[in-house]
């Protein structure tokens, strides 16, 4: 059976390694390792007996706690069945002739972009991946849409918010798009956001997911920040009630519990200082700088590629993310979730095992 | 406020009423009243640890459970967040100019075909909304898309699977599509469906929810049958993880659950009977012959428009479905689900006092 080649799916790990999903620490997934929050858990057992209803369509108490949170009128925000959905949405939405994409990236951009000519731009190995906004503006178009991932997946670079404000003001001249995808920002100081420049800049476009930072991926939840008239349009071709009710409340009780955030927070700064020198450490892995949840790390001199290394650690109960399918990579990458401490730990143990 | 438009909106109605939804009884969707199968709730209790994972991406156990339990290779299967996401998709991938679509019926597919030339086929209200198929036939180009919703929402009308059968064979010879929405086929007899005729039919689609039989509208749930490069094309532009984790195992749990799939039937039956002779013998209201689990209710010789019942009604906690927003229909139509012995003789006796 073939292995998984995304991150995250413990449904086809079971099968293959014949472990419980129970006992299987995934670190191939980048969610927060705590789990869902209390509250939002007790939401959703609240709203059990509300499933046999439809889902409020609006997803109205949601969208309005969002706005509250960040501070954006409602008419800038539209919800989606995870961010996945919304950027499939978009991509139909804006009809660009040419999309400039940073690559290595999320490849799922790609996949609601069929049809475009898309314009890969390498990122540097030698910068650690960094992007340099101004190799974007170089190659920007009339009509063209950006699309920068902030912090990018798998690489967990930052681009600070004022070199994308910068982009963003070359775009409008030019009359180009840009779209960032934040779905790990919360992981991040939030002042590095570009949330509140949406209201003054009709070109941009912001996808937030609700489900990384507050452990929901297997409900999801996402929303998408842009002009009204873009919102508008995107909510002229997306069905209807597609939000399911659980999503919802449980959406609400995670913005509203302030003390799982603080601690997601401070555990990840912890954690992943702590991993990444854990992981350096180690002969042949050279963990890159991450500024998210997880870690890219460069195996190129461990004398092992990233599916032997999954190999090795999959029937020991852990999944990692191989990097070899990311357009960019190679077998020399994989990528792995910054966890609880003993998680970490027994990580790190089983890779001491494997390569030193 | 203003009052709930579509089915099934509790939100809303707790808004504008102000009454709580657990004391609403909501006939204004047409969902079994049963509510969730134990078995389902069971599940996703079972599951609320896995909702830190992502969904199987492929929904496979469950794809795989539908596809015993219809006798159909899962080739011919795709899952959709709600039936309305495999609608939508539909739409873009037939790419037909024309769209043959008797009225009134369920107003989302209008939503889901923006920009092909829609051509409404009226139902003669004298034959109770009856359809002729030869009046499709009559109208039917090549490459056009007859879109049958069986039994029909809201008329409740069924169309014998051999009239569907013989339109079909008309369709493949002009090189037309036919896409039948079955959503509530389960509360009919099964050997009306058009599912086993799916492998020797390419121009033949089938929409089935699950949320309507299975009273779970508000997880989302529902599956396309078509030929295997439909489905391909389908997977194609759909975004990935789209159907969550708990709607996965609910569905899956309420397959296995055939008690409740037996006491669904003889309830709604029996119901059904007994609700449409308690309207027939209200002064002024005319039920039409109903095959599902909802009746559609003409009430022109009753001095009160739709809205104007909804009014009395809604207060009182008891949702209806005014249907003036029917393509084909008027103020002089309201809708009702079929509910348990004691709702639906809370809904008569407040229809009597407001009428006789």
């Amino acid at each position: 059976m073939e292995q998984p080649g995304h991150g995250g799916n413990v449904w086809l790990a079971e099968q293959i390694y014949r472990i419980k999903k129970e006992h299987i620490i995934d670190f191939s997934a980048n969610i927060n390792p705590l789990g869902p929050s209390p509250k939002a858990l007790t939401a959703i057992q609240q709203a059990l007996p509300s499933i046999k209803h439809y889902p409020d369509p609006e997803a109205g108490g949601l969208r309005a706690a969002i706005s509250h949170t960040i501070g954006l009128p409602e008419e800038h925000l539209i919800m989606g069945n995870g961010a996945a959905e919304l950027i499939y949405a978009l991509g139909r939405v804006l009809r660009t002739r040419r999309v400039l994409l940073p690559v290595p990236t999320f490849s799922e951009y790609a996949g609601g972009l069929a049809g475009v000519d898309l314009v890969p731009v390498p990122l540097d190995r030698e910068c650690d991946f960094n992007l340099q906004v101004s190799n974007i503006a170089r190659l920007l178009q009339s009509g063209d849409l950006v699309i920068i991932c902030n912090p990018n997946n798998p690489t967990g670079q930052l681009v600070p918010g004022d070199q994308l404000r910068w982009l963003l003001r070359r775009a409008r001249e030019l009359g180009a798009w840009l779209m960032v995808d934040e779905a790990f920002m919360d992981f991040v100081q939030p002042e590095q956001s570009l949330l509140p420049d949406i209201p003054r800049h009709s070109n941009l476009i912001i996808v937030r997911s609700l489900t990384k930072f507050y452990a929901l991926p297997g409900l999801r939840l996402g929303y998408l920040a842009a002009a009204p008239d873009m919102v508008q349009r995107l909510t002229d071709i997306l069905p209807p009630w597609r939000v399911n009710t659980l999503a919802q409340v449980a959406g609400l009780a995670s913005l509203a519990d302030q003390a799982y955030q603080t601690s997601t927070r401070q555990i990840i700064t912890a954690q992943r200082e702590f991993l990444t020198r854990g992981l350096a450490q180690i002969p042949g892995l050279r963990p890159l700088p991450a500024a998210a949840n997880f870690i890219l790390v460069d195996c190129r001199d461990s004398g092992y590629q990233d599916r032997q290394i999954q190999n090795y650690l999959g029937p020991r109960g852990i999944l990692i993310r191989p990097c070899h399918n990311f357009a960019g990579l190679s077998h020399n990458y994989f990528r792995v979730a910054v966890r609880l401490a003993h998680e970490n730990e027994v990580l790190l143990q089983h890779l001491r095992e494997l390569l030193a």
